[in-house]
């Protein structure tokens, strides 16, 4: 068991486990004692039996379709009126079980029920462990906007048990692991080397590799956020891959994943950085190695070149026009420039692809 | 003019002035420089030009329908869509000119909006100047239960133009009047003798002694939330006359105005006080000459007891079941206290309305 501090305004400890059996103890620690769950049908399927051992601390459970469908203002809505049902206060918990999803809108009902309440993310997926669940960021979509409603609320605590990677099917593993190969990339050279050194153990998700990859991605996210709570610039160095992974989310209309579109992003944008000098034609055959190895693609069919400049000029976190890009400058290292003009981009896409 | 500094986890100005000439000077001083204005139909009527000299800064205004039937999740799902449609981002400022439903539901918005804006409150109220614009606090109704939702969110700057005063009609200038009373008598006695001297120039709105006691009651309002940030229990001294007044705008329907309630409330609060030998007769009867002048109600017709006991026992603010109330000590000095049974409270007033 690990526990890491993560030192936003409002402090909590991120906890790293194989196990619920520590959940107790934790949730006794923080005087958290009425909970309210909030999961996913298929999380429920799965784990219903999970609390079994809190069952007296849990005031009731909300099951939401799973699915990104679900990130909308009526599921808000709903859930609210089943929190008044609830009679929950404002010194009640509520518990996200699940992945992205559940953890969004999760994290906006707490913050936004009665004013705050507790919040406490048990994530499911590697995605939600490594990355989504430490940061306070949360959201729901909007007439296809994605997380263009949301708040920054740190929860009271973070109880990541990896035991529940075991079940997470094959594309969510992969997933995950864009996010946890882009914190070594770009943070974190030991990481990405050990991922590189034991990349068949974590393959077959032995329980003591991921809780070391989980527990140092959580450790390079926590001290990004800690610098910048409120996503005013530093933390966007975790954006790498994101320029342009995020307008290729974008034009397939989400049907490829977030982390393959990161994967693709990841590739283009260190093709950019090779270009310029900053990395060399070695750790770009790496990086394409590592993702390949856990079936991530690396090159992408882009059709429509034009939809692909609309989609990064329109990104929300583009502010006053200029298009921010994050490039690699070695193992570990990266820079965030807004000097990369969109065409420069597309031409180089167009130059790897037909490599 | 005053600059009233609130140290807030995210600090801010509070100024009190008396003319608009000012607001450009502050919003460049703040470096807020795109503003979206969100007003009501009865302010933009007497009020449209109220931004002219800074016409350059403003992107797009947002008018609702006075009233709070306003505060709902429709208008605000409904500002979202006009606040994407003007490409608002999260560098510019949202700002909310009006009484204390346009706070409310501006300052939600602000805090929601791409995960928060920046916010600027103009407020036009009595009861928005003294109270609701300095806080944080804001939200909206959901199934008939007030402010159910909300965030707590701080503004970048509070500009309050005491000469918006001139216009307000009566009933919501007595509706100040009645929190303005309340500050001076249990946190201030100074301010309610000032209030007791003045009374016929506050009432006939000089606008120097506007100034005074509104700037006296945010500097109140701002050491007491300064302390007690998120509302855990200090704020509480501010909601003397709230815990039975709260029942009685309940009971009514809220057909009685907030500041009326809370004038019926500070009245049977007091009694109970002198019940206890809080407080003599003579400060009691001083509270209620002072709100009869302001032509504020000191005693209710109620017909229905029982309604008033289910309502005051339903108080969102009652936590753990433990009925809170405020009790004066002396002028200018109260404790909190959960030792009164709700059954004193209704023998008291039952007392007291038979005198």
């Amino acid at each position: 068991m690990k526990e890491i501090k993560v030192n936003a305004l409002s402090p909590y400890s991120v906890i790293v486990t194989s196990t619920n059996s520590q959940l107790n103890f934790w949730l006794e620690h923080k005087k958290l004692n009425r909970l309210f769950v909030i999961t996913d049908d298929n999380v429920d399927l799965l784990y219903g039996d999970y609390f079994n051992s809190i069952k007296s601390k849990i005031i009731g459970k909300y099951v939401l379709k799973a699915g990104e469908e679900s990130k909308k203002i009526e599921t808000v809505l709903d859930i609210y009126r089943c929190l008044l049902k609830h009679n929950i206060d404002r010194k009640c918990t509520i518990l996200a079980f699940g992945g992205g999803v559940v953890g969004d809108i999760t994290g906006f009902v707490a913050s936004t029920f009665k004013r705050g309440t507790n919040l406490v993310y048990i994530p499911t997926t590697l995605i939600a462990q490594t990355d989504s669940s430490v940061g306070g960021k949360n959201g729901f979509n909007l007439d296809g906007i994605k997380n263009v409603i949301g708040t920054f609320y740190q929860p009271s605590l973070v109880y990541v048990d990896v035991n529940l990677l075991k079940t997470l099917d094959a594309d969510n593993f992969k997933n995950g692991m864009a996010e946890v190969i882009k914190y070594g990339f770009v943070l974190d050279d030991n990481l990405f080397r050990y991922i590189e050194q034991n990349k068949r153990a974590i393959l077959e998700r032995e329980i003591d590799k991921l809780k070391y990859i989980v527990a140092e991605c959580i450790k390079l996210k926590a001290a990004v956020v800690e610098k910048d709570e409120l996503d005013l610039g530093g933390r966007h160095i975790l954006n790498f891959g994101h320029t342009i992974g995020h307008a290729l989310e974008t034009i397939s209309n989400f049907k490829i994943m977030h982390g393959e579109a990161v994967a693709l992003g990841m590739v283009y944008e260190s093709y950019i950085a090779l270009k310029r000098n900053l990395i060399d034609q070695d750790l770009l055959e790496r990086l394409i190695k590592i993702l390949k190895y856990f079936d991530l693609q690396t090159t992408a069919d882009i059709e429509n070149y034009n939809d692909f400049k609309q989609a990064i000029l329109k990104d929300k976190k583009n502010v006053d026009s200029l298009l921010k890009i994050v490039l690699p400058v070695g193992l570990g290292r990266a820079i965030i420039t807004t000097d990369v003009k969109v065409d420069t981009i597309i031409q180089n896409m167009k130059e790897l692809s037909r490599r």
